[in-house]
């Protein structure tokens, strides 16, 4: 049940109206000749694929679950497996990746257009290639030639799957006080032993075979998170010719019984003497893995985005379908019993909530993408390093911000449907129930909060936000004296102002009393988070605007989209402001023991 | 796993301290004889009855939920009935009802205190006694001798259960299209068919009876809800000795598959001639019932209160248990290795915001409560009519506030538990998906908000919110000079006086166009919730003020909670107020078809 078709027009809206992306593209030698008509097609493949093969699984996929069937065994649900040979087979595992080792050689941005696909059809399912990607992203990065060479052609085939293995009982956040062992062997290798928890995607029937990165402690680390390694650990060593040879010592446990992402495996795996290689440099394991977190956090952000757009969609065919009261200013379908109930006003909140997050979602995601080429691609160095550090800054935003916005959007959509949603058939509850974990995992919001205002804020005395801000400051200037344009600069350069204020109110009281940072966090993060959609609406509602008399209807509602977000989503910084600045006082006053 | 026991301090300070019931109802002659000392031994069994034998069901019988048996028999969880035997066998069902069918006649106020604790032990189980009592309710107001007669004995003593029939598959909010047909009998009784969904409580084990009331259409009724009356439709047609006879007409169909709430069956109930007896007025069946749907809705409000307090005291106890990360402002635990996270603030802001909403809920659905009593037993008719104004005026806030702040507390303590809390083992994500029904049935929230703008207020020209303003307002003036309530009581006045020019402002442009109403309803409950619990929150702040030097650490903790309040809270109102404000216009101005 349910329905599912990619979002192509604003998908296009996006990448080549407002993005430009064949420009930018033609200035990075490595993309020169990405094409928008190539993109278009690719991403319209892919939409196919999602729709069609991945989408209908999601929900049977949540209902049957992963089953452990002892020993170490995992079976994914029915259909999983053909749908992951279909996707291996089509080659989008490659898409993004090096040519070198097999891959297609597209842009991030590409990539991500594609992420957001899958995670609409089926985030249980997306997270198996998903986590695989990331396995891909941080031994590229860090890999010796020769792990690279073993590795990454069959992650990037897709005939390997893989895993990030950091958690433990006692420690998720907070990596500092992991146990897992890692003893050096003759031949340069390591025998790991420990316990993780939380393995996405950690044992599985999907791949030949299963390669997990693996954060542990050499003999003689140091304490804390400088004393932690990364290491490649497969589920089979490969032999000689690269093939999947000898079992290795990592074996699956038991799996969660979770709220949702019923259809992913979230893994007990206990490394007993495993053989593993280290990535990167001794202690640095951390350093390593952030390749893969912040890879993580945006592909999170995906996930929230996927889902926001998926539960948009199927909340607006139930809400111009369900026939419920009359329309307060009078009747409006006099043939049928009750008016459809997209009449009501705040049904329409609710549907507008949901579309003005997912369109505002991914202007900022692909945006961002896009930074991540440039960063990676781009010839100029100074290019290079002021995109770095926007999509440092932007990371813990996308993160936080579009998963907290699918918590929001994804339960709106549940209560289009009133009792209906409520119920597993019609398939919204689902969206909340995956939905809800993107807040938590690969660091949790506060986390993400966290490390925006207190590292890449604070860290830099704002010199990464006055980057943004500047982007900003620019727009507003030149839409400065354009009249049709001040109903969105106006709260744009408005709340600019306010960012600027508080940034420097809580890094004067931060220092002072550094929990004045853990006090204003989240709220800060809030506020930041509507700074960029603020930016990224008004910059869509200036091409709205420009093109609305053309006769494609899509500029209007973008246009009345736009309107939507600076009224009624946009004033919930009003309220984040003054929590923001309210302190730590209030949080701190009273004793643990008399909560 | 996980924990509960009945936070009886609290509610002892809000009845005794905050409201002073025992004075109160010393004024109500049918209870003037209820002293501090009995509620206190009532509210102190019921929860050791809470603790013990209905808590331990609650995660087991999500875990198994409920059996369709085929042939119209369902099955609750494992437990559910012999818990159900022991409660009827103390006597719980019959606390508040009328001695003249066996109750005990204890206030309402008290019987809000129990079902507080039973919907923190498990509201799936709760929901069965609370439906019968809701059936109690609306025969008792509505049935003729006979009916009364035949059945409140056995809903007193809680042998029968009972449920409300409205919902048909085309209809939920809309009950002026239903369709169900009863035809009159040459008896005087009717012969009811049609299709009711969503029906709580609807089939189970426990009870040997279940009474149905149902709504449906004479044969001659005017269309829309003025055509609609009230049925009983016992499961079991009592025979001449009031025991259960004949097997009605009336079967369960299917058990529907749910987000939460899964101890209890929702069921699916098919009327085929099922034989039935009219309650109340012919056509005047919507009157009837909602005398049945006020108390449902005050119900809802206690499982949201419910919820919040049992997921506050289970994230509070890991707070304190799970050691990750050092404080910012230096270890507080030197002797472990991290320190318990409730040192960081952004935990204490999600305990304090469980706490606050809990606290301030509790109060307000007590107070409310009280105002029943006063409604249904005080002698002076004037007092009578002021409680009854008010109890209408707070009913939607009571079932949306509480039930939104619900949401939000699950939510963020199930946040604290970080991974662990997305794994059904601990519990918290089911506290998340039983809440969230609470903002869906018994009238939506967005209903509640429509009824509270639109009806309540400004369907009598504001007069009801009038009367609740001077209370606040006398309260104002009372500590205008108290210096030490000045943080407390300014925030209320302006919040207050917010209201009230934001109220005229809605009526106003309401005249112009009605969907300013819809527009402008959600918002604005979420505004007239603060100021209800910002009236409290001053209250139990100068209860505690005055009592803090009392060496009672209770008042400090008490304070602090308040401070939080106004701190972090109450600031929602700067950004709803700002949606209210911005009217109808963006949500109205785009096609159905655009969007």
């Amino acid at each position: 049940m349910g329905q599912y078709t990619a979002p192509l027009r604003d998908m296009q809206f996006v990448l080549h109206e407002l993005l430009g992306v064949e420009a930018e593209l033609k200035a990075m030698p490595r993309h020169a000749d990405v094409d928008a008509d190539t993109i278009n097609q690719v991403i319209e493949e892919a939409g196919k694929f999602c729709a069609d093969v991945v989408f209908p699984l999601n929900q049977s996929g949540d209902r049957e679950g992963c089953t452990y069937e002892g020993n170490g065994v995992v079976r994914a649900p029915k259909g999983f497996r053909e749908a992951y040979r279909q996707y291996i087979e089509a080659g989008w595992p490659a898409l993004a990746c090096d040519p070198e080792f097999g891959g297609q050689g597209l842009p991030i941005v590409v990539n991500n257009a594609l992420y957001e696909m899958l995670n609409s059809a089926s985030q249980a399912w997306t997270m198996y290639p998903g986590l695989s990607h990331g396995a891909y992203e941080a031994l590229h990065a860090h890999g010796t030639p020769e792990l690279k060479q073993t590795y990454l052609p069959k992650l990037v085939s897709g005939e390997w799957t893989g895993t990030m293995c950091l958690t433990e009982p006692h420690c998720g956040t907070d990596l500092g006080i992991l146990r897992s062992k890692a003893e050096p062997q003759a031949d340069g290798s390591y025998r790991i032993t420990g316990t993780k928890i939380f393995i996405s995607a950690g044992e599985h029937d999907l791949a030949d075979n299963i390669i997990h990165l693996v954060l542990a402690r050499l003999p003689d680390a140091p304490q804390g998170t400088k004393g932690i390694s990364l290491f490649v650990v497969p589920k089979f060593v490969p032999d000689a010719s690269g093939n999947p040879g000898e079992r290795n010592g990592i074996q699956c446990g038991a799996i969660e019984h979770k709220m949702g992402i019923h259809g992913n495996a979230t893994c007990v795996m206990n490394l007993d003497g495993a053989q593993g290689w280290l990535v990167g440099e001794p202690n640095k394991g951390l350093n390593a893995m952030f390749v893969m977190m912040n890879a993580a956090r945006l592909g999170v952000g995906a996930q929230g985005l996927g889902l926001t757009e998926v539960a948009y969609q199927n909340s607006l065919a139930y809400a111009k379908d369900r026939l419920q009261m009359r329309s307060l200013t009078g009747t409006k379908a006099p043939d049928k019993p009750a008016d459809p109930i997209i009449v009501h006003p705040d049904v329409r909140r609710m549907l507008l909530t949901q579309k003005a997050y997912a369109e505002g979602g991914r202007a900022f995601a692909y945006w961002t993408a896009l930074q991540i080429d440039r960063e990676l691609s781009h010839p100029d160095e100074s290019v290079r390093k002021a995109s770095a550090d926007l999509v440092a800054l932007l990371t813990p935003v996308i993160k936080a911000f579009l998963t907290d916005n699918a918590f929001t959007s994804t339960n709106e959509g549940m209560q289009v449907f009133g009792g209906h949603g409520y119920i597993a058939e019609w398939g919204m509850e689902q969206y909340v129930r995956d939905a809800r974990i993107n807040m938590i995992y690969e660091g949790t919001n506060t986390i993400q909060a966290l490390d925006l205002l207190g590292r890449k804020i604070l860290g830099d005395m704002g010199a990464k936000l006055k980057a943004f801000g500047k982007i900003v400051q620019a727009f507003v200037e030149e839409e400065g004296t354009n009249e049709a344009m001040q109903e969105f600069i106006n709260p744009l350069a408005d709340l600019g102002d306010k960012v600027q204020k508080l940034t420097m109110e809580i890094g004067m009281k931060a220092m002072g009393n550094a929990d004045e940072v853990g006090a204003a966090a989240v709220p800060y993060l809030r506020v930041v988070g509507h700074l960029v959609f603020s930016y990224f609406w008004a910059r869509m509602a200036k091409i709205a605007l420009e093109k609305q008399d053309s006769g494609d209807k899509f500029y209007t509602s973008k246009l009345a989209t736009a309107r939507f977000y600076f009224a009624k989503l946009q004033p919930e910084t009003a309220a984040e402001i003054r929590k923001a600045r309210a302190g730590a006082s209030t949080l701190m006053a009273l004793d643990a023991d008399l909560f």
